[in-house]
This record gives C-alpha cells, structure tokens and sequence, in this order.
C-alpha cells in the first residue's frame, strides 16, 4: 500500500522539493537526506536526515529502514547503493546506472558501445595532461564528476588556456557545431516500459554554460525530433532504467543529433511538466521507482521556463521583484525558498504557459524586464 | 522575504497537505497543527505540533513563533487567534470571519443582514425544542457547529424522526426545491481585491450529503452563473474577508440562486483548480494571506472531480485498483495516504482534465467502474 511505503531521496535541493509535491498527491512518506541542514526541502519532511550522499556510512545509515531509494543528484555513494539493494531494499535508479553516468569518461564509452552518437571526446588525467593534448584545441574541458549547472566546464581555445585549466581527471571534447541544444526526458519502469516527453529546446547563458530558458515542445523540424526521442528510449533501454532520464543532446548545423550529457533524475529541463502535462517527471519518477503505471507524457499547451539566478537587482529589490513576477498572469513561479544570497546560483524558477507559443514569448520578455 | 516567513496552519488533513504543496512553490515554511500525530499533512512539515486546533492553550502554544497563521477546517480556537493577532500575527481568515462563519445559524443571520438570500431556517435549542418547531418539518437539519462531509445534516421528513433527530443546538431549514448545487470559490487580500473562480457544479450522493461529483465549469445559464459570482464577491466584501471562501448555493428549480453553506479555506469543490487553472485555491490562498498579487483564476481546460470514499472494494483490491486508476490518462490522482479503512471516509479524489467536457464525462465513468 503507498501509504506504508518508506521512500527516501539522496539529495534535499529544489528537485527533491518539487518531487515531496508530488509525492503529497500518492501520500507517500518522504526521507531525505542532504549534508546541509537547511536544504530546500529539509522543511517539508518530518524525516530528514543530515548526512552526505557520498558518504558510505550515511547513505547505509539513511536507507536502513526505507523501501524505496532515489536520488536528486548523480554524486551519490554506489557502494553504500549496492548494499542497501542486497540487503533488498529498491534503489532507482539502479547503483551500475547512477555508477556509468556520474563520471562523463564512462558514460561516453557507455553511450559509445551502443552505437549513441556522442561528441567525440578524450580522457584527460590533469593539467600536465592537456599540455600532451595541445593538438586537440579548441575543446571543451569537462570535469568527469561533480559538474552541474555550468560549474566544472570550460572552453580551451589555445594552449595558453591551460595554465587556468581543471587540474583533474577531466573529458575533452571536440568544439561541435551546434545549431541547438535539446533535452528528452524518458522515463521506464521495472516492466519495461518506456515514456519519452516531447524534446524540448535549451538555451544556456553565453558564458556559463548554465540553462538560461527551455521552450517546449522544441520548434524543430520532426526528423530531428523524432530522431531524438528514438535516442532517449534507446539510451533507457541499454542502461535498463528504473526511473528518469534527461537525455541532453545537440542539433549540430550539419543536422545531426549527438548526445552530450546524461542525467538520471529529474532534471531541469522538465520542469515544464509540472503545468504543461498530465504527469510531471516528479510523478513520472515516483510511478517508475513504485511499480506504477507510467502516466501520459503528452503536453496541453506551449511553455517557456525561465531559470532565475541569483543577481544584485533581484538581492536589492527581493520583494517588489516577487511580487511583479507573481502578477503576471501565465506564470508560475518556483521559489526555492534558498538561504543566503550568492549571485549566480540558481534560486528559482518561472514556468510560462498559454494557448499560443507566440504568447508565451510575448510574456517571457515581460517576465526578463522584471528580472533584469 | 518569503523563506523567511513562517507560516502555520491550524489543521493537519488532505487540505493542509495540498496546502503545503503548493507553498513549496513559493518556498514557504509551513508549521502544522493537529490532534491527531498521523494527520495526512504531517509527514510533509519538519515543524509538526500535536495539539487540538480548538484549545486555547494548544493554539496559543502553535502560534507563539508563528508569523502568518490560517485555518484548514473551522473548528477552532477563536479566542487563542484573538490573542495571537493582538501579539502581532497576521491571522487570516481574521477570527472574526471565523466565528461567523462556524457557526451555521449565525452564518446564516450575517448573510441574511447584508441582503445575501439564503435557505430560511431558524435555531433550534435541542431535541425537545424541534418538538415545538413540529409544523416546519419536512425540514433540513444541521448541527449549528463542527459539521462536515456529510457529517452534522439530517433530513425530517415527519415529527416520527425527531426522536432519531440532533440533541444539540442546530438549525433546522426549509427544504427548498433544488435543481442544482454550485460553488464558487472567491479570494480575497488586504488590499480588498477580489477574485472568482468559475461557479462549479456538485453533485452530492443520495444520502449522505457528501460531495460525490463537481464539475467545472458548471454548465448553467449565464445569468445564474453571473449572480452566483456577484453573491461570492458581494459575501466576500462582507466578511472583509482575507483569504479563500467557498460559498456553497443552491439553485431552485424556479432558478433562484440561494446561499447554503461558507466555508473560510480550502475546499472540495476547488480541488480541480490545481489541474484546470492558472493559480490553484492553495496557492490562491497563500498570495491572499501573504500580501502578494491574487493569480488569474480562469480555467484552461475542462474538469470533473470525483471523491474516494472508502469502501469495502477498496480495501480488499486496493493495490489492484490504485493500479487501474493511475493508467486512466488524463485523470490525476490524490491520495490522501490515510492510515486506518474506515468505511465511508473521504480517502482520496480523481480530478480528470481534457480538452471536451464530453470526453471528461466519459473518463469519469471509466473511473467509476474501476472505483465500484
């Protein structure tokens, strides 16, 4: 029965919030587990454990007495995952799936021994290193673990680049051409059967390689988007997920779509699903990891979401700021509720939605003008 | 700033859980207050007190380190939020707005002072007292306070049911003839603005004076729907209420519209505004009770919402149903995650959404047989 079901997430940031949500509507108990005690969601469970997912000890600590592990970010301990399932615990996704994708060398040469188009890439063992790979520039330089939101990617353009270099086991991938960036999200369950969301589109701030906005469903021709669904499912099919993917490739200007980057989890590419589809990848997950049927994928209206980071004008003017953006209509604003006020950090959320894709942007521009 | 404010909710069932998913949006932090330490919502508040929202010391005690404080049912303490607003808590409904409205004769004398029609009843001391009011049978008898879903209503039909009929002071009304029931759910802020939500239909089970079905919007003639909206605002002004009312109304079969029941919070009858609107009557509530913009209100999408009574099939096939129910696209689940199987309690509801009422009315029968 759901409601006897012990449930617990590695991770208590905003995504862990926005899967609480929807664990309120299968009145599931949630535990969650972070190393700060002040994560986004550490106030709406009356079951939070402070301690680090990378932490043997914890994790086996925090899964001892739960059903169900899941995860909201991919640095989690794959040891301490493996126990817990042989002492029969759930643990989705699975620990060798969580183990392929949190280093990008691995995912890559997983991607690769399925025949997935990837951005052709090279391991690199640490600065002195990339010197023997000077050939190789321009690239890009990707820190095998621990990236996320921009932080741990940087473009070489030359040599003299590397003295700044990550001086650490790192990927460096060829410069493709991209015409765009898209993201799947795929979902399958322990049957076996798999659920994609329409592609949608992402546009990432020049410099940071952090998501700026994500149209949905992508305004691309229906070969790419087709060819990128077959990809999503494929990829979910080959790591036997239990769970949710985010699939994040590239439409490069030649027209091919090359996967770049994996994450097991929701992810926030598919924040949209929350107002623009029946089944949110919160409940999508939450159904996957439950034995659950998988719920309709499909989108009922255009959306546009805005990620909010943190900036001086938004610290200066919090609250006028708040209140403009909750005035207008067809936005949904997601605040994480975040301590602290560091610039650049991801501190919210505003999903448009509306009948039109053309009225979505017309609001969007509204919603940047408050912002900025 | 919002994550620093803290709100608290008197009262710990399915309303203050949806309640609460709804303030993860804006990254609130909610406290709850309930009697019972299993109440639904207190696994999704790391800030739960065991305590009955209608003893002066339990609330007083809750409220102590509170900021904002609201209600999810209206049995309550109304002198201990007398005293918290005299501290310097925003209590919203006021205690005033309250008092009136958990009493159903005085409720009832209020509307009928401001020229609101209503079902003409008058108070009824005890048993021996409805002996005295003999000639107004047939009549509708309700307990003047802590009624819900059903619970606190009889018809007498003859003198022969008084000996069957409440023992305490209550409010017996003339059985009007009723074509329709309807809702309508209303906000308001402290700056006075005021907002609708379309006037839903709800149809009640045969006996039991429960909410069987709504639909939304209800589909009657434009002036009845029209008068129904200016009655909620006109009632809402009134109370000077701050935060949500649902005005429960009758429409008689000679297309009267009559006020029947207030509730000061959420509501059944706006359960399908977290699927079919823009602003949920969650979140609604929130903006109303934290100064910021009321959201837009208007429906996108068609909608019916049936309650989950407990029922021996259900116990007996909960698995297989819950199953069944999740596979049916289009219909979103709330589980209430209620420990215990007491017959006919509220257990759960199903709001279905899609882009015709016609096929929202035949999902509904698919998910009534699954439901039988």
């Amino acid at each position: 029965m759901l409601e006897n079901l012990k449930i617990g997430i590695l991770g208590g940031g905003q995504l862990g919030g926005m899967l609480i949500r929807h664990a309120i509507d299968l009145g599931l108990s949630i535990s969650v587990m972070d190393k700060d005690a002040n994560a986004p969601c550490a106030r709406y469970t009356s079951s939070f454990f402070q301690g680090s997912p990378t932490s043997y000890e914890d994790v086996l600590a925090f899964g001892k007495d739960l059903d169900v592990i899941t995860i909201e970010m991919e640095a989690v301990n794959i040891d301490a995952l493996r126990e817990l399932e042989k002492q029969g615990k759930k643990v989705f996704p699975a620990p060798d799936t969580i183990k392929v994708i949190q280093d990008k060398y691995t995912q890559k040469q997983f991607l690769l021994s399925h025949n997935i188009p990837v951005v052709p890439g090279e391991a690199i063992e640490d600065r002195n290193d990339l010197y023997k790979h000077e050939n190789k520039l321009p690239g890009c330089l990707k820190k095998r673990r621990n990236g996320y939101d921009g932080y741990g990617v940087m473009v070489l353009k030359t040599s003299a680049d590397i003295a700044a270099a990550f001086d650490e086991p790192s990927v460096l991938e060829e410069l493709v051409d991209i015409k765009n960036e898209i993201s799947v999200i795929v979902a399958r369950n322990e049957q076996g059967d798999v659920k994609c969301y329409d592609a949608v589109m992402m546009v990432f701030s020049g410099e940071k390689f952090v998501l700026d906005f994500q149209e949905a469903p992508a305004q691309l021709e229906e070969g790419i988007l087709k060819e990128a669904t077959i990809l999503a499912e494929k990829i979910a099919d080959a790591l036997k997920l239990v769970g949710i993917l985010a699939v994040e490739m590239f439409v490069t200007k030649d027209n091919k779509v090359l996967v770049n980057e994996l994450a097991p989890r929701p992810h926030n590419s598919g924040h949209h699903t929350i107002e623009a589809s029946n089944t949110s990848q919160y409940e999508q997950l939450l159904r996957a990891i439950l034995g659950l049927p998988l719920g309709d994928t499909s989108l009922h209206c255009p959306s546009l979401m805005i990620n909010i980071l943190e900036t001086a004008a938004l610290i200066s003017n919090r609250q006028e700021k708040l209140q403009s953006l909750l005035a207008v209509e067809g936005a949904h604003l997601h605040w994480y509720g975040k301590k602290g006020n560091r610039i650049g950090r991801k501190i919210g959320h505003i999903t448009i939605t509306g009948s039109t894709m053309e009225g979505v942007i017309s609001k969007a521009a509204t919603i940047r003008k408050i912002l900025n």
